[in-house]
């Protein structure tokens, strides 16, 4: 299907690898086409314990071959990788990441640590490829070699801006209201108690609100060759537990730049296609937004699935008496929302060859652990 | 406590008393001091069974020991009752509740047929007390003598105005975002099947978000001696299901008429108090905003039963990018939203003499059935 | 993998095709490499509407490609088909799988109504394959041609004498305690009303415990060449409904006729393995019983889906001081306790040749309805 | 209703106050007639914070007024109590007991520690309110002056046992099989993390089977003068986490002694009544066993707060083709199962005057802190 670049797979390290977005990492590498699942490392050391033994595995699906024996390392940046994908924990991920970048490994982030530095592209493929351009100015800056920093948003972030994509692109945008049901899944594990949220809805997740506000003015804005220049939207954001396993939905209002019929909002939508560069990536969709005509759906339980977990699923398109248009959308907020998409932006940067130079530096010497 | 207007209670009947909200009714009912419930009757005939045998109770307390041994009666306009209590299912409630007021009854319903006809009051006695003014030209223009219909508005519209209605006062309004999040209670017995909410969010719940746009201008607008005027408000409403048992939740984001601090908003709600007449009623609260300070809060499962059900509860007044006020707010949506906001209707109805005629009426000659 | 018996597929029926079950039909059916479905019926008629019309689909999975488009049928005996899956409620199962049996058409059943027939299998093919010893008896009894009657157990029956019949063979079974914690789709759809079962437990399914009492005793028993003889086990069965989607679990304690170390048990329960003819239909694992370490599994919403669901999952094997092993297990009640295991009969009965006759008949000439 | 003993309310302390039991007791003494709150301990200092700034409230009610501005102490048996209720975790509780019994202050426990210690009564007053006679026995033993220890038994001990006494009284009991769905409140707070219990049952709580299957012998047996001696019952227990807040429902198997039918069961159920004294205990109900008829109850949401969450509810009584009765009973795991029952045992010991002596001494002098 998809063609690989190149006959050798790459070899890819997990930081964080025993929570629950990292958990969705090492699955997904179980049998990837391009990447080889080489090292697993926490933050908390687990002395030699194999993965199989560290993990408390949450997945249905068994733990991946390929992994179970692996050891669990520690966070120095000394692992036989030729990049990493990290799903560190925001108390240890700010650091840790800069340690393995400037040892020469491009780190791919689902960490919201270095999201907003001013030289680090957000990035979600289908909606701002573009942003890869900053990633040398980051290495002249930050003085790294081969490595650099590489983010993608937060679980409720991504799908929103996969769908105002299209109606950017169509319309323009220029106000979005969107209110959450966040999936208990979101908050790692332990998480969130059984005892707030069962039969609950807990109208608070600590600094949600405010990362929706500002990660889709990066997202949807542009990289100028020296900076990232926001899309100046007005954008207001609420944000909501519910007792849902996985699946972050949302009801969004949207105001457009340009007016548009119902009917044009849900063909720009639905029509909305990556290019054939993305398309080759083995994680992407040609078609990443799904439009369901059922007024019920999407829903958590049904819906999260969609495209492998990669789709953002909309219903329910209709008008806004305060804005333009009215929608409810859903997302996997494991796979899109943070596990798939950063695995699908290493995809684009192996295609891009932003992979290489850490691999060919690879094969002439062992990398030499650096000292912080 | 509530100096009673009367030595004799008034007695009440229920139509639809044994659906979700017709025995909250009766419970309510079990120890009024102003009421005794006196008949219960329902669409359905159930042969001759009393209301223990004919009711699936859904509440934790019992069946009250006055309703238990009452005989369940159909829908003719001729029972023992100074007034009617009406939770009929709206498939019936249209020509039902107009009978038992063409046979002069007063009829103090819950049911959304009648809420928008240009003569009914639509009302919550804390925001539009003055509506009532309405009852005498609904009387001559139907043609009614002792009886007329009284309407409280819809469960997720309930709580939203009462909070609205501080804000309007001290502020004025322009503006409003709403998006709910209900619970399953709100669609009755059996109601949502648990195949379809279980760990799930329904992100649709039919003809709720017309009710939602449309019912809070006549609730804020004015009785003008012959017509009811609208508000006038932008108003977008979003609405959802989630599992949970009782309490409708909405984030609400507001925008004022007037330049407002935080602070100030949160005052107005927090020094919202109802007038002496209605402070006497036995079901009122003399401040029936709460604030929560708690910035994970108001919750459903924590927070329904604040003030008996009879409070709008607050929380995460905070400001919004877009509008001027973002904030949670959660009522109980059988109490607050149903049966306690039509017990309170009656209680003024009560309280301004409203019920009198028709108890004069009733001690005079037993009530003759009339033909539809 | 497995051979298929001939190089052209038999042709499927699905009977109450709409309803939960035969949603997993429909769904098992859709790249069955032995079985082609050619047509779904349903107790209600709906007129000429294509099953994606007719159906409310539950499961997360499209509806398949070649089920959409077939127009439903009523439930006359006059289908395109070699063998009928039948999926029908009980309230009219029983007439109507004997008119299609009649009429020549092999009935494997996941209905109740005739599962305790003395000439009727009640059939798990790891279990009792060798009852379908009594299909010609049944033949001759009822005088049918080409066609017969076969079922499957109950949804909670199927996994524990799954579990069961390894520890008859090895120790000799002589009492058995359980108490089932089943999932709301085991009660079809629209089911369990949410407002039963949300944050509650119901300690009651109507006709579950009478069914977990008797049909194990079939089961586990024999065929003597006229009829079935009971197992003779003393069975002793609570059933209660859990908010869980998926999965009924059930705790058990066992005596045995013959002294056994847990070691041992778990040996027996964890080498149970079919033999060649079983192993090589489609549906089957070569081991159905898989045995968990970690002390809180199974549960359901981890383990539902072993085995694609085929498998029962036994976790906790202990002492018990009352009878000799304590044990839990899981199975998934729609695949093995139904769907699945009915699938699994219409394999068996394909590759012993039970479905040729019936093919060979629709060869000859278009099958003639009959009239009841 | 009760008559207090004494004019003066006896000052209680509440070791654990800020834990989810320790809350429950904080509540029930808000209001009590015979007792009045005067201080609150936990295991982690917290450094003079107010109760209300210390506690993480999970009730719907408000935390008592006469709490509120309590300064949380450490556990130092210098409290100005006249007994203390102890809702310690069992990680602190043996030592921190010990220390406030020897210091003097009647300890009535929770915690597991000290409940099979061979001199400490484990109490349900319906049940075993002679094990009190083994107090000064204890004291002589351990030097105690006027201190000691009684404790409740565990949470899905409590309803068990309360249920069980009636049987054993009326027809001797031979056999227990029981099957706990227990709540999730039962494991504190943050107790189960969502993830493992949302829509899933956990098959395992560690060491409740242990405690299930022993604690009913110490409760059920006698005090022989000089130690307790076992009521010698085969006893099997299987215990399992369900996603429900409050009520643990158990499936029981019970033998019996001598045989009696079904109808008798129920009356020596429906019958149990305390006796005088109990009941004029102002906790206690005169018939702690509800039955009720409809079967599909006990169900937790619906029948946990049945007596005030005092009572045991009881239903399906049935037969059992093992033993001789299967049925299903329910209690209120925080207040039956834990605070309800310590507080009533505290009121027996206050009737019976085993309160008075600390009360006295303390009358004299302020207690002296002992150095462990």
């Amino acid at each position: 299907m998809q063609s690989k670049p190149s006959e050798k797979k790459w070899k890819a390290g997990v930081l964080g690898a025993t929570g629950v977005v990292g958990q969705r990492l090492v699955q997904m590498l179980g049998d990837h086409p391009w990447f080889e699942l080489t090292e697993v490392a926490a933050s908390e050391r687990s002395s030699g314990k194999t993965y199989a033994e560290a993990v408390r595995w949450h997945l249905d699906s068994p733990v991946p071959e390929s992994a179970r024996g692996l050891i669990v390392k520690g966070l120095d940046p000394s692992l036989d990788c030729d990049f990493m994908l990290s799903a560190l924990d925001s108390s240890v991920a700010g650091p840790a990441e800069e340690d393995f970048a400037r040892a020469g490994y491009p780190v791919v982030s689902n960490s919201r640590n270095h999201r907003m530095d001013p030289d680090v592209p957000l990035l979600i493929p289908e909606v701002n490829a573009a942003h890869l351009d900053a990633i040398p100015l980051q290495q002249k800056n930050r003085g790294y070699d081969t490595g650099f920093i590489v983010t993608n948003p937060n679980c409720s972030t991504a799908g929103l801006v996969l769908v105002l994509k299209p109606l950017a692109d169509a319309f323009g945008l220029e106000k979005i209201f969107v209110v959450t049901l966040q999936a208990i899944s979101g908050a790692g594990y332990p998480g969130v108690p059984a005892m707030d949220i069962q039969g609950n809805v807990v109208p608070f997740i600590s600094g949600e609100e405010e990362k929706m506000e500002l990660e889709p003015q990066k997202l949807l804005g542009k990289w100028d060759g020296s900076r990232f220049v926001d899309a100046g939207l007005g954008l207001s954001a609420h944000c909501n537990r519910v007792p849902v396993v996985v699946g972050h939905l949302e009801c969004v209002s949207v105001g457009l730049k340009k007016i548009a019929s119902l009917e044009e909002v849900r063909e720009a939508l639905r029509s909305f296609e990556v290019d054939a560069e993305l398309a080759s990536l083995p994680t992407a969709l040609r078609n990443p937004v799904v439009v369901l005509d059922d007024e019920s759906r999407p829903q958590p339980r049904r819906d999260a699935n969609a495209g492998n977990g990669m789709a953002a699923v909309v219903g329910r398109v209709r008008e806004c008496p305060l804005l333009d248009v009215k929608l409810t959308l859903l997302s996997h907020n494991l796979v899109r929302g943070a596990a798939g998409t950063a695995l699908l932006n290493a995809e684009l940067l192996a295609a891009r060859g932003f992979l290489n130079r850490r691999a060919a530096v690879q094969n002439q010497s062992v990398a030499e652990p650096v000292s912080r």
